[in-house]
């Protein structure tokens, strides 16, 4: 597989990347400042990398635990090749490993799904289940790539105006899917047709992937962009200097709740006081269909010491009590739309989204 | 003058303290890793601990204003102990630079007026002006200690209901006065008649002073506190886990708006979403009398690199454009009282606060 830079990567970086027998990923922790790269070459691998948040993002998570499970079979292949039971009970193991990582975006649970019914299949072999994973792991990386290209087209039309402001909050780039982008998707798009959109980048703590990794995209795309922290956002929308909120999602239940970055909620409910369009835009492999409401998203808490301070640094006093939930829940009442591969979803998104479903994948890809 | 634990200072730290020729004040910015204390021997030390914000919080710059004024006198008899002209200059350039260190907090402001009426007294030689000028700001820091108790106490009175749970912002706390606090003396006077109370303190980027101060004080106190960052609070609220919104205030207008720490406007139109009583604590000399609304109150835009990382950590890619308003205007429609040492007022604000002023200070003091 080849990258084409500024599709299947950032400036040449590549998100997650299948290689044969290794997934190679961008280390987004230690971005900008250092471009390392993961060499993941078991499942575990990718699975300590989700955690860590080397790579995140609901998108690049599917196409990680994807591609994670790819590994797992093919190792298992190597050991149980003509054991079929065992075969799968080394792949099942790896599956139940990755669904572990982390609990919240929804492709991840997804593409585990995509896979499972592969290599629950009894008319293959292992060596054919093997062969068929890999090939699974990389359409979905593929079809990543193609949605947030239409999802960046399909998205761009609403963002209307002549001199329009897009705030976004925490990464939704090419960084947080196999490339492109979903939000920010939205944002190339929109500004390859009109060339004085300017970004607003909400920071996005406790990890800072708006301050890290917005921006950074956005300037090696020569996209305008100014750096706030989330506390900011406000103070421009009185103002009247951003004209439409794009933000990714973890998850859409099917009435059109979302879950998102923590903070995302704060940002849709200032967009809905200021009359304000907020776009969510996402593949349709984010929507949780068996889930009526977002009230029942499992939410995430990770680390006081992600709030405490950054890094090795530590501003907070010793001995204080923490809490850092990753996520929240949008209700779909102060969403504008949601914008998918297959088309624009408008409220209400009980029946929008399921139209969208029914008419399935979009005619260019 | 003697400072009495817990009142004057935080566990027996001064935050702003005339000791004769030197105003000694802790540095804020060291906190809460290090206690350091500033020895301003100059009113030009005093104007560089305000640019720097060593010291912070618009009562305590009103303290920190008046005792750098007393230096200055103090300084200019020397020199100027037989030309009241020339010692009049020198004070007032002195009033002009503690002017001209940060636009927002009007008690600095008003500070200096108070000031200004003793030093242009005809009637006075230059060595009763210095008297009185260091009797004044003497004056001014006792009256902010008894008028944050007096907040306290008046504030106390609507923190109601059985478990409250109490959102405050940056540091509206002892740091930020002469003592006690605004915000946090209301915090304080509540807890000791209701110890069920709990804090959740959002920690304040780009300077954290919820993180580091607000967090640092009520430890020290043993009020219960959880540390959040800013764009947690509307998930909280959304969760029915926040009861009530305290905050300083920098300056408020006739009407009702309020200045203060950036990130205050984006809590009440949370708090307002979710029916919080979004509560201002501060004393009567942050009224500006003089402004009809809050749309010209001055904004301080400050330094980029406060917005790129923290301290010595950058973490933005280099060369990123940064907005770093330090303020913003919550228009007083999300005001649900403003609470002075004189009373607490309610809307409609211009009425009230009027009625506040008419009534003088209040009785206890």
């Amino acid at each position: 597989m080849t990258l084409v830079p500024g599709v299947g990567c950032v400036g040449g970086v590549p998100t997650v990347e299948w290689r044969g027998g290794e997934v190679v990923m961008i280390d987004q922790r230690r971005l900008p400042l250092q471009e390392t790269y993961l060499h993941c070459r078991t499942w575990q691998d990718v699975a300590d990398a989700i955690c860590s948040m080397a790579v995140r993002g609901a998108p690049a998570l599917g196409v990680a635990a994807a591609m994670g499970m790819a590994l797992a079979a093919s190792s298992a292949l190597m050991e149980h090749a003509d054991d079929p039971a065992a075969f799968r009970g080394a792949v099942q193991a790896a599956s139940e490993g990755l669904f572990a990582t982390r609990p919240t975006a929804y492709n991840l649970p997804w593409a585990l799904e995509e896979m499972e019914a592969i290599w629950r299949r009894e008319d293959l072999s292992p060596a054919e289940i093997t062969t068929e994973m890999e090939r699974r792991a990389v359409q979905i990386y593929k079809d990543d790539l193609a949605f947030c290209r239409a999802i960046g087209e399909n998205g761009a039309d609403l963002i209307q105006g002549e001199n329009p402001v897009v705030l976004t909050h925490c990464n939704a780039g090419a960084l947080a899917t196999a490339g492109y982008g979903t939000a920010l998707g939205v944002i190339r798009s929109a500004f390859a047709r009109n060339p004085r959109l300017r970004v607003i980048a909400d920071e996005t703590r406790p990890l800072l992937q708006g301050a890290r990794l917005t921006v950074w995209e956005l300037i090696k795309d020569g996209i305008p962009v100014e750096l706030i922290t989330d506390n900011m956002a406000g103070y421009f929308m009185s103002k009247a200097l951003i004209t439409h909120v794009v933000v990714g999602a973890d998850r859409i239940a099917a009435n059109g709740d979302v879950a998102n970055k923590i903070g995302t909620y704060t940002v849709s409910v200032l967009a809905k006081e200021h009359s304000i369009p907020f776009l969510v835009a996402a593949p349709s492999s984010t929507v949780d269909r068996r889930l009526a409401d977002g009230s029942v998203i499992p939410i995430e808490e990770r680390d006081a010491s992600e709030v405490t301070g950054y890094g090795d640094v530590c501003w907070a006093p010793p001995g204080v009590r923490v809490r850092n939930p990753a996520f929240d829940i949008t209700p779909a009442r102060n969403v504008t739309a949601i914008i998918t591969e297959r088309g624009v979803a408008r409220p209400p998104f009980e029946e929008s989204l399921r139209q969208l479903e029914a008419r399935g994948r979009p005619r260019q890809i």
